[in-house]
């Protein structure tokens, strides 16, 4: 393999240069990609990627080519040399967190150091007294200590006030003893404790002792405790704790998830994190937590940057589906005269158009409702400066902010599928570069809020919306959905029938009606006939996933609404696009427009043309609109999607040179155990079992 | 590790006790587990299950504790060894190849020599002619040789026609000429042949120079020539040969997926395999291939394979889903009075029912589907008992099975994630025993015919036949297509309509009214106002999913309807289960059933109620329905989805005990380089890379 053989003087045949059909597709559009980049991603950004990357790719260690072939506890060990190596960077470099955070997206590994910089940090800095805070936070951000955050247990995850690991005041001793008391108690899932942190937050039910001296204990629910989990010096568990890394997962090969148990596990009374609550050293009285106020902006801070992620995780499969099927040729057209052409290149088939295209139009749908989110929180940030309608739009989105974080890691996670399936065979390989990432994601629709539960959150204030708005009238501070409430309470009995396609206004009012009429139909369900709450988690759902692509159309046409400094022909196409995301989601799930009476059934009927058409006028421009998302090569890590589309030469060298196990000759006659030819080893894989 | 620590006296709090929960849901059901069993597999094959599964869980070899750890080379190891060792099992136990099939099942390994057993076997089997079959199969047979069969190229998968590779006849030597004329030519994906193969079948154009000898050739297509890969002493290729793995995929670890590139390699006449088409040795005449007749049985034999695989493969992630979430529990509630009552199990909430319960229905539906296509199959074989309908009904299969081979496949592998996200936290771990079931799977929907591409297939064959029937009428040997047509075309003015969903034979009709709604529609827009064939992909696939949802509700019914000796309260739980298959599927397309006519407004708005009530009748039996699939625990390798419901001890024992991870203390400091503590390793994972 390391000769030149007669395969170095092969060319792909000519309709399969990707390369000159990557040129062809961005000269025939005049859509603004170095326009639309900054417009999505501002100048720091750019630069910082810019910069990030020309430090990473210089590396070895955060070489991609032969990650995939490693076994799991490689993969972990080398996720650990590249936590470590990133932080020499970071030190020589001078990075701020938000370079460290670019650099460990770009190298496409959560780190087993993550949760230090992750949820550890943001418990340390949110839960600690001021005390606590000092002492704590200048250890973590030099990462003299590496936290955790143990609050998921093996036996309960969504339903924090089930966990069972204790905490239990000892007056005598002014200690804390934690304890697991059964197998289920064990911690589970929590990142970096595994293998690496040497601390942790562990979340534990507090209890004091009775007062009187009776005996038995009052429960005051989970707190927060800062642990020491392993020895300063041998990095190995105290005795009173066993913990250990979880297995293989779907994904996040490089991240050590944990399981812990503790056992009469004394810490000091400064163990508990005290900000909002504490327990009175001398008294052992409970001291309440505060009034802490609701803390809307954190929420959409939180979730504004997973519709983010999103964003960039779909645009990401969005750039490797779209080259590769420019690229890629297949059959030619059933009614060409010319048998002799080129075959189709695969991206102009409408079936190929009608799974890729929409959600090339929907990661815009996800950039500008992200946007507005973090704008929200931004102008709602300071004292001044905050008119009450913000105020109530930011309290609306704290409380349904939830079905954003469903359905758009929902919308993220199938995406993904999506376009690699689209892809056809070569969608399968690692080629692709989506292999991690996919399995990555999958953990998404899942975590921190399970997608279908959570979305009871969004149905149970649309509830009280609706029983609010009984009586009251739309006013200034009214939001959309409270204006679009009263206009479905006022006029339910002559519904809109929207019916004209190309009017955007009508667009967004239909969604609007159709969340108002499933909002107003649960209510009666639930408020007027009382059914019982099980028995209308399905229609909960449905409702929320309404509300939120409402929502989605909204932020999306106010974001292009408000677009200036651009290039006519580049506005037309994201119009085109914003066109295509509602029509597609109308379509999807036309039988409620019709049903709630929001659009006319004419215009239903007339929905798989429009599609087409605007599917047509978008097409020409794919490629330059996924230039212009500006993910670099080796973040893609994609012989498919590469920008320079040189798809079959990258197939064909990471095949014939890179992989490893070309370099082994094997014995495959059954009646001798030998695995490697010659090598007499007897079949000595069983050792590894 | 080895040493007993404080988790060895915990047990998992009492409401998570899984084999007491598993037992009161066995008891709460008289669903007849036994019978169906031998209903579904029959007692040929669960004797042959309980035989192997016997033998292989008495190897190590066939352990598959440590093999998620493994890196891709020594699972392609693991897996050359496990092949050997079944065939070595093979032979002490005297196996047919259908006892090989199953043991390599429940090892749950697509194993290196795989296509010598499969493809390769066919391709011998069916275009060798009687000379070439008696020398090939007996060493094929006795794996004296192992051989792979390489069609799909780099460039080309589906379009078999635009293969690149050439066979060039040279009538001097009497020698084919193969070879690969560029780098798209080189074959790919090509199972078995990347490492193991000694043999393969190579699909080229066939080339003969053109008569007069003015120069030239004439291309005659593809066809296939077997040839020697390997060196039969060192394994190493032949000269003129460059093959390869291509490396890792989404699943497959196991298997070599190869490239292979020819450089005028030359192969004897009688490399041609010679069933079908030859060319004349001495005088370079081609001959022509003999009128094959339609092999409609073949292809449906081999349809009805993937259907019942399908199935199996459904039934595993639904017996993985259905007990756990059984067991698991999670909050209570929401209108529960007894605050301290156990916590809900997570499959009393209707979203999670309305995800896991229709895929439990739909498993029967694949199982009737299937078991009808294959005694069709059987029914036909014979010259004799050959009725007309039969073999009408064999034709349309053998032209409509495309979509149930994209439907069926996609139902499966979108199944299993469905399943997956249903169980939470825990459905992304180790533990469900999917992950690698998941990441093969993903391959089906787009091999053998891509899911999307192949639905063209089944509305040419509709638009025919909507042409043949326009003027005829329905007779004796009318397939139900036929007549749903007929029927459709004489009141297609006055729709049905039906409005008991009580009523299946009512739930047929619409759904074949559906399918001819969509068919007259269709074949108005190609036909008369003779749109672009482009342009009606997607109306094409439609149609193609409608069609093949009629037909497996339709099998379903009639499966049913041929069941006797059943108890009838087990004959009650399938009907229940027929009806949320079929109710279900109408209410995810009720936009197509409302617009066509085929089902009342009305109805379609009951749906959500009667497929609530439809739940809550077959919850109860759902573990008892999931035991009778009789999926042995060795197979599933599932702490999720054990049968005796030991979730949290299992899931526990996985990590603490088995993963090899925690063997290992690493050294977290960032600023020193060694990675295992204590061993100045220095950072040596770089070497691997």
């Amino acid at each position: 393999m390391s000769q030149p053989d007669f395969s170095a003087n092969l060319k792909p045949h000519p309709q399969a240069d990707g390369a000159a059909t990557l040129a062809q597709e961005r000269g025939q559009s005049d859509f603004d990609t170095n326009a639309i980049s900054k417009h999505l991603f501002g100048d720091k950004y750019l630069e910082r990627q810019a910069r990030i990357l020309k430090i990473v790719t210089g590396e070895k260690i955060f070489s991609k080519t032969n990650q995939a072939n490693l076994s799991r506890p490689d993969r972990y060990k080398l996720g650990l040399a590249r936590g470590k190596k990133l932080r020499q960077l970071m030190n020589e470099y001078k990075w701020d967190d938000d370079d460290f955070l670019m650099a460990e997206w770009l190298v496409d590994d959560v780190l087993p150091h993550h949760l230090n910089i992750s949820l550890f940090k943001s418990a340390i800095l949110e839960q600690c007294n001021e005390e606590q805070r000092n002492f704590w936070y200048p250890k973590l951000q030099a990462w003299e200590i590496i936290g955790a955050y143990a609050q998921t247990e093996l036996g309960h995850g969504s339903n924090v006030r089930g966990l069972e690991a204790t905490a239990t005041w000892d007056q005598k001793t002014k200690d804390f003893v934690l304890h697991s008391p059964t197998l289920t108690a064990s911690k589970w899932w929590n990142g970096t404790l595994g293998r690496t942190a040497t601390h942790a937050v562990f979340v534990a039910q507090l209890r004091i002792p009775k007062k009187g001296g009776s005996g038995g204990f009052e429960s005051y629910g989970p707190h927060p405790f800062i642990i020491r989990v392993r020895d300063e010096k041998t990095h190995k568990p105290l005795e009173s704790i066993i913990v250990g890394d979880i297995g293989p997962k779907y994904g996040y090969p490089a991240m050590d998830n944990a399981y812990m148990l503790l056992n009469q596990h004394r810490v000091p009374h400064e163990a508990l994190l005290s900000r909002y609550a504490t327990v009175n050293r001398e008294t052992g009285e409970y001291v309440k937590p505060k009034n802490t106020g609701a803390m809307y902006g954190q929420l959409t801070r939180g979730r504004s940057q997973i519709v983010m992620n999103a964003r960039l995780v779909l645009a990401r499969a969005v750039t490797v589906a779209v080259r590769y099927l420019s690229i890629r040729r297949q059959f030619r057209d059933q009614d060409a005269d010319d048998q002799s052409a080129l075959e189709e290149q695969v991206l102009n088939y409408s079936t190929v158009q009608i799974r890729v295209l929409p959600l090339l139009a929907a990661t815009f749908a996800l950039h500008y409702s992200g946007a507005a989110m973090q704008k929200l929180y931004e102008r709602t940030r300071g004292a001044n400066a905050q008119k009450e309608s913000d105020l109530n739009e930011l309290q609306e989105l704290h409380f349904t902010s939830a079905g954003l974080k469903s359905l758009t890691t929902e919308m993220a996670a199938d995406g993904i599928e999506t376009c690699r399936r689209a892809m056809g065979g070569h969608g399968y390989g690692g080629g692709t570069g989506l292999i991690q990432l996919n399995a990555d994601y999958l953990s998404k629709p899942t975590v921190e809020g399970d997608n279908w539960m959570i979305t009871q959150q969004v149905a149970r204030y649309l509830l009280k919306k609706v029983k609010e708005l009984s009586t009251s009238r739309s006013n200034a501070n009214s939001s959309r959905l409270d204006a679009s409430l009263i206009r479905f309470r006022e006029r339910s009995r002559s519904p809109p029938q929207f019916s004209d396609l190309s009017d955007d206004l009508s667009i967004l009012e239909a969604f609007e009606w159709r969340t108002a009429f499933l909002a107003f139909e649960a209510y009666e369900s639930r408020e007027v006939k009382k059914l019982p709450w099980n028995s209308l988690l399905v229609e909960f759902r449905n409702l929320s996933r309404a509300h939120t692509q409402a929502m989605l159309v909204v932020y999306f046409y106010e974001g292009l609404r408000s677009l200036d400094s651009l290039p006519s022909s580049t506005k037309t196409v994201l119009w085109d696009l914003f066109r295509l995301f509602s029509l597609s989601a109308i379509e999807k799930d036309a039988w409620q427009f019709q049903r709630s009476g929001a659009i006319a059934t004419k215009a239903l009927d007339q929905l798989p043309k429009e599609i087409l058409t605007l599917m047509q006028r978008i097409r020409p421009h794919a490629v330059r609109i996924v230039d212009s998302f500006t993910l670099p090569d080796y973040l893609l890590n994609s012989d498919l999607g590469r920008s320079d589309g040189r798809v079959y030469e990258s197939l064909f060298h990471r095949a014939h040179v890179e992989n490893p196990l070309n370099r082994i000759t094997f014995n495959p006659r059954y009646w001798e155990d030998e695995l490697v030819m010659g090598s007499r080893d007897d079949g000595h894989i069983l050792s590894k079992l």
